[in-house]
């Protein structure tokens, strides 16, 4: 999408993350004029700067208007963050503005509103952001029974039915990937890139199996590299595959027999559908951004 | 020990790390004179920077002889030391200067030698030090039929029959630890100190029982210390547990119904005591330096 400054949204849709802001000033029919990208996410911000970044993004869009209504989702709705937005806690449909925090600007021509994230108290767990998405998915499916694996550094899956989050999960398995692969002695044999299916899988199996030995199977990895010269590529996939491959036998009673909608295209949400696959279960992937619009459409204007 | 800088040592012990360099002038009764600890690990020298090294920190030695005795086992003699010293292959008994690499010194009172390492084909591992450490152990029970456990930020369990390393298996474990509480987004809510034994076995007994879900149980200790301010220390003694758990289970063959000795007597290594304890083994601690120097000693003038 290019931008086109000299358009009128009639809103604004925003995804506040820690480490990025997207924007999409949205049209009178709901779809995205064009998609302003920032690195001005929660982790580099003061409270204060919220409004300050927001107004200089939007300038070609406020000039002149009274008011322009923001629908925000994600980190900025923390405690550390621009405003905190309570948590809704699990059983409950995604939020939407019904539920949502409202900032007070300085500039008074801003309408912001920021959605509440999820929590779980038992076990403990908490969303930012991808409640939206699950607000996404359950937009073009009212009645999906199943669960939506949203990938990434911190993967969440979420079990719905019946138009509500039932309960959902957190993994640190992208973390620890990065910094395994990035911090510990394996960096020394791990590729930074490329990809084996094979030694993927494999990794997959072997953790599945043997999940106890995981710590060994990583040395092991190190050990390889040191006496038969080991392939970085296939000690990273191997390595990926270990962890990943524990996370979805973690959840498989969750995914048996269900539908499993993945959100995202990227490497990591790949990984996921073929290690899924690889045990036998059917994966729809669904595109990341439009899913989170999608999200905040439905957050706006509620159907109930 | 104090340094007594005027006595005149048999030959010289030394313990020749990657972060650390310990050096033991011993006397005519093999007893260390002193210690001397330095931080001239092999991370930090260049290969040409090890001779130096030594002459500068055996000064008050080797004034007027004209040969030390140097017996020299660790990293020093990886390929990224002083100078390489071959792995001998397990099964094998612990290498002595039998197989040792002599180093050819600039300076001719030196007269220095590095023990091999031991590395291990199926499944691939490799040790350095270690295996003179099993020696120590062994000089002291030459017929010990058990598994010894070495401690540390990547530990080891050997498996000893008949004055033999028959196998062995290193854990990424203590390593895995470190990143997890310090690097991960857990570092907000882990304590850098400080121990709860309860919390710790319960980990230890939770990682047993459901060991795939190892990347959601630290991910929880987050969302616990958001939702109901965790105690930064029972999340610390937890997550040590979840990792700890893993691993003595994996290696629950090699020690049950068998003799454990546990070297080393550090925070870590009375948490691998704890562990195995709760899981009804029995352990026997054993000092570390003493055991390095029983090993060295007795791999400068085997039996055989």
């Amino acid at each position: 999408m290019t931008q086109e400054p000299h358009s009128t949204p009639s809103w604004i849709a925003v995804d506040w993350g820690t480490s990025h802001l997207r924007i999409w000033p949205m049209d009178d029919d709901d779809r995205p004029l064009c998609r302003i990208d920032s690195d001005k996410g929660m982790g580099v911000l003061a409270p204060t700067a919220y409004e300050e970044t927001l107004l200089t993004l939007l300038e070609p869009y406020i000039q002149g208007r009274e008011q322009l209504e923001v629908i925000c989702c994600g980190m900025a709705g923390s405690r550390q963050g621009w405003v905190e937005a309570p948590y809704l806690v699990a059983p409950c449909a995604p939020p939407s503005v019904d539920t949502a925090t409202r900032v007070v600007t300085a500039d008074k021509r801003l309408d912001v509103r920021i959605l509440s994230g999820v929590m779980q108290h038992a076990p403990a767990d908490v969303m930012r952001g991808e409640e939206t998405q699950i607000a996404g998915v359950l937009a073009a499916e009212p009645e999906m029974d199943g669960v939506i694996c949203l990938p990434g550094t911190h993967t969440k899956w979420v079990s719905v039915r019946a138009g509500q989050i039932t309960h959902f999960a957190t993994f640190l398995t992208g973390e620890l990937f990065q910094l395994v692969s990035k911090q510990s002695v394996l960096r020394h044999s791990v590729a930074t890139e490329g990809w084996d299916q094979g030694a993927f899988e494999a990794g997959c199996h072997a953790a599945i199996k043997s999940p106890h030995g995981i710590a060994n199977a990583l040395f092991r990895l190190r050990a390889e590299a040191l006496l038969s010269d080991l392939d970085p590529i296939i000690a990273r996939s191997r390595a990926s595959g270990y962890l990943l491959g524990l996370e979805i036998e973690d959840m498989r009673r969750n995914w048996q027999d269900k539908t499993v909608v993945i959100v995202g295209e990227n490497e990591i949400a790949r990984a996921y559908a073929v290690a899924l696959q690889s045990q036998g279960a059917e994966t729809i992937v669904a595109d990341a951004e439009e899913i989170t619009l999608a999200g905040l459409r439905t957050a706006r204007a509620p159907k109930t």
